[in-house]
């Protein structure tokens, strides 16, 4: 265990925090008594048919799902339905390398695959909320990779399903990019093999991370036409520095691997003795699909090819210059997009 | 200076090297005595307007140019042509940080920019060869650059330009690719400042820089659709460590970091004031303006932004899967478009 500010209430709050019990992981290690860290909004009809599952993203937390995707006349009401984020195990809010005690945690802590997360996150939805079916399951990045997994791991619980800008199955330039991701982690000395013993000893690469995040996660187009302007930049450095150096610098670099290779792992297939086809076969969920027109590592392109497996489903490309990070909801248009998408999406019959 | 067997006439020749004399250089420094390493092909014509310059890109040698660009029956054909491939400064067959006497060479050597290259170039084909004018330049990537830089510095001089995959001004989002490249290897403990005392020291930085082309230098599909296999590679892995280590690894780190600057600092208004249009609209050459449809780094719509910038130009979009690395020229179908592009550039009127 490390302290780090960062996750806390005050940066992140209000969440609450769920004992699930022992989770024993896909790859061999237990997690025991996993918390999951979570945020709700609205409440739960008599028929607990109005649930709403939010999972996160790459270093996301409950908090910017809240804040991007949330709120009165937004597609996720919470005048409406009763939204769960859950904060996916690594991410620094739930059970991660950082907050699990020496000497279990940090450079000890097991490997996580996104199975693991969603099948905490059901485990959750019962045992709190007695939660079985959900309206719909929606995310981003690996939010997206968790959507999937519930579609094709629980079919039946899962009546919608909007994975955005991610997919089911890593692809190989996707895996280039987590394995880069960790690199630049990796590659500082200070991170000492996962044993560092200050909380932001590491920055050296956690700066060069948020450079990777700069390289891959907006788009050519972004850059050229200065769209950092309107959101308060006054240059690409002085984006850099108070905009990805101040969102990635604050946390945890195990917390970060852990996740990274999460994410390079991500493969419904595994359920299916590797038949990508058999497994989104599987999908009872009405299924919309959306990638990001200009997002440079899940292209339009390879959402398309899963989407196209999927048996009631349809692609919509989210038309953005914002590449991936269209995501952080900073992009009118997409905003809007996205709630008209979801909007028509969760009043179509399930 | 350090030794490294890697920049040698068993590896890159035959090449032969031409004093050009002192180059004193747009960022303040002086190489003394300064070599261009080329190489040519054909024979000059008596009138001698039969002379095609061919440049160099990032890390390439003239060498690559060689097999993949000329031969006979191909477009730049040397029972037609007298064709000079000269290699840049910095890339290790020209003066460059790892050929030059301590302490002046390394981490010391001087800033060097695509125009002096372009100068050092037009000193070598008129005093070594008596050459004012050039029926076509053409390179890619940088070499591209130095194609711009010539259309701009000396309209008069070249009557054909085919810049591939580049631009003539550095785009934001090129920059922080280039950035990344040289972040990969400085920040490898083994770099010591430029001072490393071992020519392969820096091989843990060599690597990530390799990864940071697999990154960008292909594409999504190019991995997708496993077109590493039929070259000969058994896997991704094999592939990266086969075919990028084994082209990155055994180059100077100093060689690589003095073509990254002056990558990322390549633009052609730097003889207008910042005005673009103005450099661009200086050029006389025909100019048939070729970007590779998938790149990743300089995609299509930055090209073709300059190309409607340029009096007598033409854009021509390469399909290809291969990302900015179609320029290597193993890719069938990318070498058949661009010979017939450059037969066609070279048979119109000048």
């Amino acid at each position: 265990m490390i302290d780090n500010e960062y996750y806390s209430q005050a940066v992140h709050g209000p969440y609450e925090t769920f004992n699930i019990g022992d989770l024993a992981l896909e790859e061999g290690g237990t997690i025991r008594n996993c918390q999951i860290a979570y945020a709700t909004f609205g409440k739960l009809s008599p028929a607990k048919d109005n649930a709403i599952l939010v999972t996160t993203w790459f270093s996301g937390t409950s908090k910017i799902m809240e804040q991007a995707y949330i709120g009165p006349g937004r597609a996720l009401d919470p005048e409406k339905y009763f939204i769960v984020i859950a904060n996916q195990i690594g991410n620094g809010l739930s059970t991660s390398p950082h907050n699990t005690a020496w000497p279990l945690g940090m450079a000890s802590f097991p490997k996580v695959r996104i199975g693991d997360d969603v099948v905490a996150q059901q485990r959750l939805l019962k045992k709190k909320f007695g939660i079985d079916t959900l309206a719909l399951v929606t995310g981003g990045s690996m939010g997206a990779q968790q959507t999937y997994e519930w579609a094709v791991r629980f079919p039946k619980a899962v009546k919608r399903a909007a994975p955005i800008a991610g997919t089911a199955r890593t692809t190989p330039h996707d895996a280039i990019f987590s394995q880069a991701v960790a690199d630049a982690i990796t590659s500082d000395p200070a991170w000492a093999g996962g044993w560092y013993e200050q909380p932001h000893a590491v920055r050296e690469g956690l700066s060069r991370h948020s450079r990777m995040w700069a390289l891959m996660g907006f788009s050519t187009e972004f850059f050229k036409q200065e769209l950092w302007r309107p959101i308060g930049f006054s240059s690409v450095a002085d984006f850099q520095l108070n905009f990805l150096d101040a969102t990635f610098l604050p946390m945890d670099p195990n917390d970060l691997l852990c996740m990274a290779w999460k994410w390079r792992h991500a493969d419904v297939s595994r359920h299916t003795g590797g038949d990508l086809a058999k497994a989104l076969g599987r999908i009872k969920a009405r299924t919309l699909v959306m990638p990001i027109s200009s997002d440079m590592f899940f292209p339009p392109a390879d959402c398309a090819d899963e989407q196209k497996l999927i048996p009631k489903s349809e692609l919509l490309v989210l038309e953005s210059l914002w590449g991936h990070i269209a995501l952080f909801g900073l992009d009118a248009g997409y905003n809007q997009q996205i709630d008209t998408a979801l909007k028509r999406l969760l009043a179509s019959a399930a």
